[in-house]
């Protein structure tokens, strides 16, 4: 367990198999971890260059002149046995294996991928892997991903910590992240999960400062049992998307990482009842991780909306209904408070239905009065951001005031509108393309902050 | 029912509120006008200025030099009665009233609402709206829309026609469309529906030549089995999403276009009938309509996977068996033509995974066999973008080739992955970052092509 550590803070790293050709995985991999803030020793491994991006290769592990906390594996699964059964040499304490070949492809990978386990085992140090990207950790700078930055900017720190089965998911949740200015603690591709699993990341998790929410993407199970228990024993919210609901999914996911899948429905259930939300989609899980690491605890469930253009709240009645919220009827009080600030044509009811002729301070005004109203705990923002008159600074402006209610925004639209999330999210206000995740989101907030976890 | 036609191809249009000043409502919707490509006489209407953005001004339409057939009317509504007396006289065909204040605002709202109706009636000219956006049409230029170009690019020419309750949703689905190079035909935002209605505008359509598929958001009914009668009528595809769900959602429609909603499961059950298409949510509403958009008809529903990560193919997998699609079980024959063009890692199975180390080539000559073979009748992609070695051409490389097979993608992420998507649409070949989405075009596309709509 104490060996975990090194993957996410090393001294030193070696990259086995970086290329010196552009393209390459074992290239790229090396080039991230250059890229990133890492501040200790990092060095190529390859005994046919002289150096890889300006620094001196070394033929062997065994060559480089100190110590070796992580390496990050990039060459094919038939050289593993031979490079690994060197590690201890040189006290490696953790290994990331981004090669494929081992479980996921054939009888004899499933060989090779035993024998890596046992020297692993018996010289003392962690896989993560094989067959997926790894870790990248914005607090260090470790960043084993073969994704380069032009095609995958990397998230900021944050607090969300993702554990993922494939790649690509984490891949996605990092991208999606990086463009709406949502930060990351940490992200896990664990791939076949030959050694370190998601039971023994969520303990690490739990106790890792700079993680307030885990969020898991599953396909397979090897030891179900240790997972829900790591589930129920987290202090942390975890959010778990589940896939191989059905047998063509769980078909697809033993050949994806060598793993077979369980059961859907009881799977859900455990793990549901251990206290995870479980998403439907990846999107979901993205936004209502979003949505838990941004926010406060609140457990209040009368919502109001306030919008400049009411067809999305038609939607999100409909949703807010159906999820068990309230839709908050206002008082005559409260009408007349929002009378004495809106404009004439405003349409006062739940939503605040402020038309297409809403300016920004018709919308902080009808925030304001609800936000100061006992009546209303959560405030749902329906905006069009493509109509004036409404202001470009808008969202500055609302940003500057702390009104000390939960605020959700639902914003639908391109290029315009997705950059006004970012000074959104920079403001713990969690904004949604998709208002069933808006209103989930509402929903998983409450119930982690009724279980005290967050 | 002839005069609707000018409210998408006028000789003439006269904005009835055209200010001067940026920002202003009456501004921008002049502007939209004169920013299109329409090729007829602008003209603003507005006592107070000389000039509108270089063009000269007229204090009423009846100074107008010329017959005017379409006005879009941006003035408060308590105005409308006394200029709307005076169209007769130019002959007006067409009124876009983009203004509020009527049917949804108060008691006197509905009685302007109906003496306007009456005066229409009355002179012989058709009203779309009140309280809408109005028409956006790429064809002739006409656009009434008062969000700005900076906000909101507009789609190019296609075939897909978008008539919406919710000038919110009619601008998300322009700007989603926009960004991801899907053209349309016409779209209609049609507000309270005080005249024009959507069964009419489908009999319209019917005959439109640029319309392919129509597209259609509905939060309530006033003549819902006119409607009904209209869909089954219609040759072409029709997508609908229903709003509403609920009592609350339901009361909401009636603040937001001054209709009552009517029982949702009832409505969906008789639009369904009628063999429409019923989307879940707004995206699933966009994905659908650009998939029927795009493609030919095809009955088959043997589906291979290709994939260089193949994590959301597990989850598409559940998805297929789900909504009675078939996963295709390829033949030793099939695997052996692959195994001939594929390098020696590929895991040869449904999904065919190139891994991580995908080239465009692995991928086009796997799409080459899959789409030469009988096996297969539809090629779902699901790409990492993001992962090196795939080339930044990749797509440009796919689009050049005619597979003959109808092909769908899945493929998520940030602006690096979205503007792939562009080059794809351009060869109809549609791309989702929703993996649900992406499945239930593939059955509406099926369900289309069996009804020979498509």
């Amino acid at each position: 367990m104490d060996n975990i550590k090194y993957f996410f803070n090393p001294q030193t790293v070696a990259v086995v198999g970086a290329s010196s050709k552009p393209g390459k995985i074992g290239h790229e991999c090396f080039k991230s971890m250059v890229r990133g803030n890492f501040r200790g020793n990092v060095y190529p491994i390859n005994p046919s260059v002289q150096e890889v991006l300006g620094k001196k290769a070394y033929p062997s592990i065994e060559d480089v002149p100190e110590d070796i906390d992580l390496v990050i594996y990039a060459l094919p699964a038939k050289d593993s046995i031979e490079i690994f059964n060197q590690f201890k040499k040189k006290s490696v304490k953790a290994v990331i294996i981004i090669s494929g070949g081992f479980r996921e492809f054939s009888e004899n990978g499933v060989l090779l991928e035993e024998e890596i386990l046992r020297i692993a085992k018996r010289d003392g140090f962690r896989i993560i892997g094989p067959n997926c990207v790894g870790v990248f950790d914005p607090y260090s700078g470790v960043d084993s991903l073969f994704q380069p930055y032009e095609r995958l900017p990397r998230p900021k720190k944050g607090n969300i910590a993702v554990i993922s089965q494939s790649g690509t998911f984490a891949v996605t949740f990092m991208d999606w992240a990086s463009e709406e200015n949502v930060g990351v603690s940490k992200v896990i591709s664990i791939g076949n999960r030959s050694d370190v699993d998601e039971a023994e990341l969520i303990h690490f998790l739990d106790n890792d400062p700079n993680t307030k929410v885990i969020s898991l993407y599953v396909e397979s199970f090897t030891n179900g049992r240790r997972l829900a228990e790591s589930i129920r024993e987290c202090g942390k919210p975890v959010i778990v998307f589940l896939a191989s609901r059905t047998s063509y999914g769980a078909r697809v996911a033993k050949s994806h990482t060598g793993r077979m899948a369980s059961n859907y429905l009881i799977a859900k259930d455990v793990i549901e009842n251990c206290g995870a939300f479980i998403a439907e989609d990846l999107q979901q899980f993205y936004d209502v991780s979003k949505s838990v690491s941004l926010l406060k605890n609140f457990v209040g469930k009368n919502v109001m909306m306030i919008t400049n253009g009411a067809g999305p709240c038609v939607v999100a009645a409909d949703l807010i209904s159906e999820y068990g919220l309230k839709m908050v009827e206002p008082s005559e009080k409260l009408v007349s408070l929002l009378r004495q600030v809106l404009p004439p044509y405003a349409i006062i009811s739940n939503p605040i239905d402020l038309t297409g002729s809403a300016t920004s301070k018709d919308f902080i005004n009808a925030v304001r009065v609800c936000a100061d109203s006992q009546e209303v705990d959560i405030i749902v923002l329906s905006i069009v951001f493509q109509d004036v008159p409404l202001e470009d600074d808008f969202v500055k402006q609302l940003s500057l005031i702390d009104f000390k209610k939960p605020i959700f925004v639902f914003a639908a639209g391109g290029q315009y509108t997705r950059e006004r999330f970012i000074l959104l999210h920079e403001s713990n206000i969690p904004a949604f393309q998709n208002i069933k995740n808006l209103v989930s989101s509402i929903n998983a907030v409450i119930a982690f902050s009724r279980k005290g976890k967050i």
